[in-house]
């Protein structure tokens, strides 16, 4: 399993828009079925900054999630609403070590 | 709907230990009624480097976590274990909307 948590600040006329393609983009991911998760985080305090935490059965799934149209369709829509360049970075999973519990 | 990411790095000869005291805590933790997810995630380069990727149902939720004495055992044992202080954040739910989906 692998996981993988991306930050991203977004220029805040941009926050809307934003946010609806970052949706589009997890509904269409989880129709993957490699991906066990993809959560859409917006930070309580900073409302320009997002997290999205993805997790992966193996590396194939995160291979095949950049080969998808919908995130082709979200990384050129997003790219000029980016207030910079994202961050982000791997995780192994140490709990919960059952991958049915995910 | 409240996410918590904590980031901890921790002293290299310490790293087992502190592993098998955030299972612990996690294992407590997911008992808890208002804790829907408590991963626990290990930096894929930098091992030392955790993450705790902590969902709680409301701020009351994350209030009775800091009371129980999993939580307690967990703060004090890894005080000494922890090569800075940690880092956490909180943040507001985006996707999946449907609580029944986390």
């Amino acid at each position: 399993m692998i996981v993988r948590i991306i930050t991203v600040n977004v220029k805040p006329e941009s926050v809307e828009a934003f946010e609806a393609e970052t949706v589009k983009n997890h509904e269409g991911s989880l129709g993957e079925p490699g991906v066990l998760r993809f959560d859409v985080l917006r930070d309580t305090e900073q409302h320009d900054r997002f997290v999205l935490y993805e997790v992966y059965g193996d590396q194939a799934a995160v291979d095949a999630h950049k080969g998808t149209a919908h995130y082709e369709r979200w990384k050129n829509a997003v790219a000029d609403m980016m207030a910079g360049p994202r961050e982000s970075a791997a995780y192994d999973v140490v709990a919960p070590a059952d991958p049915g519990r995910w």
